[in-house]
């Protein structure tokens, strides 16, 4: 993975303004020509202001800039929340001669504090002034919070006779005080792709990434995947959504997606593996999601995998809580490649012990076998350990 | 809490037969007359053995007796599971000459392991032996797992110009391998009343007190609460459901199914907390209910009460997660009686700290008021500790 992808027409920004007690807090993310945008959002109920404007903002379909920071989510701080995330982008219109409904504002931090924007704007201006297009390492240093490493991944495509470029950068599990997990990502590329095929592509590829990533099971205040293209790579724009060049861009956006999405559950709060929880054989599509993420989400599965336990029982015990049907005689479990359960029974100490060898290794798989019909899921997650506990019980009064 | 509360006809066991490596794991409830029957059981869809059978002759609504292990859980064997769980039931019917088919069966423990019938079921003959009005001490602690201590409680009732007793017993969440949470409750009285009536009662009580309980939003295998009701008290059958003495009799179930619930939640594994969770203002209870389980299984909410961290922004992070409508500017939270957020915004640092001062008692209460509608809901919890991943994640191979 390249430290600084380049994507044509795009530069990135990542200072240090002084909303977290330490490190760099706040990125930035300008197109040289309006892009094409698309995003996904936290389906919470009590979305954080920055979400609300720009949410609203990307339906219009065009995008120049996006800043975010850490240390403060900028959440249910009512009508003074709303100014201050439209404040930002002001700012960021001001900075770099932008219409300010084409800049786009993410925060992750402690919520029902406000925005330090005495030393926010000011820094705005600053990382404006530091704009370049190799710096998109050090944009993502500017979004983290718990996180223990930057998170960057990119991919060339090839759109018809143009070579097209993608990189993104993501943060994840963790913050500060109240340590809220919040999932912000952005990704550009300089293929030139119609908005509407540019929304689809990315709704589908976010359904199959950034929500199949399962930390705690929390649901963040604070959410936002977004997309810009800006057509810097040339050619005609993808106008259809069923031709080669948008499966190809599609394609790509899903690898890097992937990348991100993997690296988000790798270094999710107190993890000490990558958990991969494949499941097939379901009734439907829906019902295997169901199974998987009921494994991904159980407390006691977690554990197990912590503690090195090949527990096929917790496995089995998680996917019946989840309304899937299960015939146990023809379910199948393995778990890093080694069959546990199968025709109904354990498959015997022997594999146990193997299985638990393991379950030592930094990526761990979890796959079920359902029997029952054509649905697949899969969802990455991490274990639970003592760190998590930790970094969530310390004091923070 | 009386240790030996007596109810008229009915007597108990517990006793050691050798499932579990160490301690009581058999337990006994026999009645001398044939008594009226009701069960809540485990919506999972991959019920033990047990569960299955138990299930079948409850619905016939008599009962004379309940067997029940601790250490295998007898789930996922198949038709060996099937007829182990009806050879224990046999054998009590022999040991006491009761019909077979008003026995009654629960395991909790282990799952994919078979029971030990050669220690079983000369331990069920032992069991009979032993059985004792005063011994319901004994027959909680047979059913315990990784339980820290045992579970009774009762209350006497009157109904009409009849003075009846109710007693029972509960075992919670923890198991030796693999550690699986099981709830199993058995409750006694001598009222006299119709099967119907009693399954009325029993599941309106279990569903606001058994199914109020969330140690980590696991559901178990084994799940079983019993009511048996064997009329020793006299009077005549309570044939209406909703005559005084039904609503008083349901009220004396209420208070031990109450008692018995928190203990469960206080007992929970690595629990250092009882944490009471009330949601009021609901737009209907189910989503009072809704957001009322988000906030007992939220792992941000639980571990912020282990560190005593007065921490609304988790709080409502988890409500806005739970498919409920929230308006923070009217929304209240409330912690330990402490109001630390209310119209939209912190409270302030006093409350804070007096509430992060309160979460160090060993109950807990965290209230809600979404300010939308009569809908109102109670859930029982505990606190997210260290000990909960070391009790599930240390080895068991």
């Amino acid at each position: 993975m390249p430290n600084s992808p380049r994507v044509r027409g795009f530069q990135w920004a990542g200072i240090r303004c002084g909303v977290k007690a330490r490190g760099p807090d706040l990125a930035l993310l300008v197109s040289d020509r309006p892009a094409r945008v698309a995003g996904v959002f936290t389906r919470s109920t009590v979305p954080g202001a920055p979400v609300v404007v720009t949410r609203r903002r990307v339906r219009r379909g065009a995008a120049r800039a996006v800043v975010a920071n850490a240390g403060v989510a900028n959440v249910a701080m009512g009508e003074p929340g709303l100014r201050a995330a439209e404040a930002m982008t002001r700012r960021v219109g001001r900075a770099l001669d932008l219409p300010t409904g084409q800049v786009l504002v993410a925060s992750t931090g402690v919520i029902g504090e406000p925005l330090p924007m005495d030393r926010l704007l000011p820094g705005i201006d600053r990382a404006a002034r530091g704009l370049a297009p190799d710096r998109i390492g050090r944009a993502a240093r500017a979004i983290m919070t718990t996180d223990t490493v930057a998170k960057v991944a990119s991919k060339p495509v090839s759109l018809g006779a143009r070579r097209a470029r993608i990189a993104g950068i993501a943060k994840g599990s963790g913050m500060i005080e109240p340590r809220m997990a919040t999932m912000l990502a952005f990704v550009a590329t300089d293929a030139s792709v119609a908005a509407p095929v540019l929304r689809g592509l990315w709704r589908e590829v976010a359904e199959d990434t950034f929500n199949r990533v399962s930390v705690d099971g929390e649901t963040s205040t604070s959410d936002i995947a977004l997309v810009l293209a800006n057509g810097a790579a040339g050619g005609t724009e993808i106008r259809s959504a069923n031709g080669a060049r948008a499966r190809a861009l599609g394609k790509g956006l899903h690898a890097v997606a992937t990348d991100l999405s993997r690296a988000l559950a790798r270094d999710g709060e107190g993890a000490t593996r990558l958990v991969t929880v494949e499941v097939r054989g379901g009734r439907t599509t829906a019902e295997a999601e169901r199974a998987a993420r009921r494994i991904a989400n159980s407390m006691l599965v977690k554990t197990a995998i912590f503690g090195r336990d090949p527990n096929w029982g917790r496995i089995l015990q998680a996917v019946g809580a989840g309304r899937v049907r299960l015939d146990l005689a023809r379910t199948a479990v393995r778990l890093c490649g080694v069959p546990v359960f199968r025709d109904g029974a354990s498959a015997g100490p022997a594999a146990r012990r193997r299985a638990g060898q393991r379950l030592g290794r930094p990526e761990i798989t979890v796959e079920v076998d359902l029997a029952a019909g054509p649905g697949r899921a899969r969802v990455w997650t991490c274990d639970l350990s003592y760190d998590y506990v930790r970094i969530n019980a310390d004091y923070t009064t």
